[in-house]
């Protein structure tokens, strides 16, 4: 469990730090929210999965299911928040997957928007974050599919639902499903070579642009692709979806676009937005795969154990880890003077401690210390000073 | 919003270094718990505000009303985790206050608990934490008041829940309750003024001498206090809470204690453990008003605001953000090519943000940049290299 949760904390360290230094800024949500809040905004997958309750006072709740619409609400609710607002939101979402067997599903969302900018300028620095933060993951393989809601402008619903599955259930089954709703063969075909067809917007070609601009590749890094709809709820522009191509078979690491229309629900007033929400789980599991953790992390975040040889020999360890810790060095006290030496350095193993630190009687006359290198096996009679230097 | 989160986030970045440097790991559970691992933990007030309901599921689920159970039921859940467990958790807890109303309150608990160890070593570590802890935000008339339940043995419930009640009510007070309750005025009186009077135990005595030997000052940093009680739930051993005299009246920050049987409830097997809560909400509270957050913290994450002149003049500045960006240097792009200088640096102004650079016709015929410090009300013009030594 510390385990994972340390690989959680670095992935969520190393997008921070990226979306520090594109200027968005932390929020964060209450976990729960009315529910007439949520309802309705989540197609109805939404509506199936959103887990909702009547609380003690009789009030009807919903747990936070998205991390936008939450956002949505406070951008609505706070009008005197200086705009353009850009955040950064890293918190958990609900599901209530398969309810029959209440089964509830709780897992970290990762979102980036910025909100009061109808601006191509705010989609393309959108996806440059995105892109910059899966690259310093250490991801190679992973490119931004781009597209534009306007190419679909006029298309019936049907036309769109069958396109947002074409990638999953190839183009003869797509056009069967097209013939069930009704369209005839040749109109089924015709639509989707046309889509296939069509060319990025206005809208697009500048933010393509500008992710040139500041260093990244065309069809590498980035790409148009005509198919991608992103499901029917929100979004009214650009829409981009990030995969990766790293492992076995194609990843959606996460998506996102432009939503125009979603705050004035709460508001009253139309306010532009464009976000990114990374697909944290996935991400975390892909890091694994693809090894892309740095090697240090399976070990426990203190440097050094100093262990305790006995009741009697408590305050020379007590001293020597609070010295290390002075010195900036994380350090555990093995917090159990009655425990045999052997046991301590067993646990020091097993949590990949680097070092352990013995002081018995021996090294109490000697004024010394012996520092036991975990991997290597080995120890060493040493000062203070001297073990400092080598630890530190 | 983010000028709150900044604080909070803040807080939580001091002590969760404080907490590594002792050796604690990073530890999160999930909201959602079964009703019956919560329900009867936290006594008749617990009852009254855990917030609970029946899923779509049909089944009984209830939110984290403190870190300390889900603590024990994971430590229960997953036998083999090497003990001692350190572990630090700073999430989210619900408390269903004033249920009529449907009034729900959500606020963060940051906890240290060690696991597996029965020694007095593991209670004073968790003591020297939460002082170094609070020592780092910079609280300078903290004391860490500390009792033994081993004092209370065989002592009635009523006279541990008067004693409790003592700091608020008064001696007279106190002794009137213990009469209401049946007993007699000197035995009331007797009973408080023995409650007084009380030495520390053996237990205390060696938690005091690791105290002392770290540097912590008796009377001063922590002190003997026989009158703590520290409810009535599930502490068996030391007790500790942490008071703040710096603001107008004595305030509690925190507190703690040993639990060495509550885990045993959820494994049948006795597993030792103390720790401590800070009252997260109540210290960001009193740093506000005690001003000790850094001087910067009202400003916002980037530290320049690269503005955009016109729609022709976008590609400069967005290569100039990306510099600086790569240079280390966190900066915003306003994300809107049309809107007015004027209006861009207002928003600097109002987010606190540094610096604002403006690249127009002029600064491009020169190869330069205008600089401008937001505070000082200054502007240069500068060379790229310039630029990133002074802003850098």
């Amino acid at each position: 469990l510390p385990d994972q949760e340390r690989k959680r904390q670095y992935v969520v360290n190393v997008l921070k730090e990226v979306f520090k230094s594109y200027g968005f800024e932390p929020l964060e949500t209450p976990a729960l929210e009315y529910e007439e809040v949520l309802a309705g905004k989540y197609g109805e997958e939404g509506n199936k999965l959103m887990y909702r309750f009547t609380d003690q006072g009789g009030r009807k709740v919903a747990l936070r299911y998205d991390q936008t619409v939450p956002l949505a609400r406070v951008v609505a609710q706070y009008p005197d928040l200086p705009k353009p607002f850009k955040r950064y939101q890293i918190q958990a979402v609900w599901r209530a997957e398969n309810p029959q067997k209440g089964r509830f599903r709780e897992f970290m969302q990762c979102d980036i928007d910025t909100v009061g900018s109808s601006s191509f300028l705010a989609d393309a620095e959108i996806i440059a974050c995105a892109l910059e933060g899966i690259k310093k993951l250490g991801f190679k393989s992973t490119i931004m599919q781009i597209n534009d809601r306007a190419i679909f402008e006029g298309v019936e619903t049907k036309y769109l639902v069958a396109l947002d599955k074409l990638p999953k259930l190839g183009e003869e089954k797509t056009i069967k499903e097209l013939i069930s709703q009704g369209v005839s063969k040749n109109d089924a075909k015709s639509f989707i070579s046309k889509a296939k067809d069509k060319k990025p917007t206005e809208n697009l070609a500048k933010i393509f642009s500008y992710l040139a601009s500041v260093g990244f590749e065309e069809g590498k890094d980035f790409v148009f692709n005509p198919l991608i709809v992103r499901g029917l709820d929100y979004y009214t522009g650009a829409i981009f979806e990030l995969f990766d191509f790293s492992a076995s078979k194609k990843l959606s690491l996460g998506g996102g676009g432009r939503y125009d229309n979603l705050i004035e629900i709460f508001s009253g007033k139309q306010v532009p937005a464009t976000g990114f929400g990374f697909g944290f789980d996935r991400i975390v599991e892909a890091c694994n795969e693809l090894g892309l953790f740095p090697a240090d992390i399976d070990a426990a975040t203190p440097k050094v154990l100093v262990t305790v040889f006995g009741p009697d020999f408590v305050e020379k360890s007590i001293k020597t880890a609070d010295s290390l810790r002075k010195s900036g060095i994380s350090t555990e006290l093995y917090p159990d003077e009655n425990t045999k030496i052997e046991k301590q350095l067993k646990y020091a193993d097993k949590r990949k401690i680097p070092y352990a630190i013995m002081i018995g009687p021996q090294e109490i006359k000697q004024e010394k210390i012996t520092l036991k290198n975990m991997q290597e096996k080995k120890q060493e009679l040493v000062t203070f000073e001297q073990l400092i230097s080598l630890v530190g």
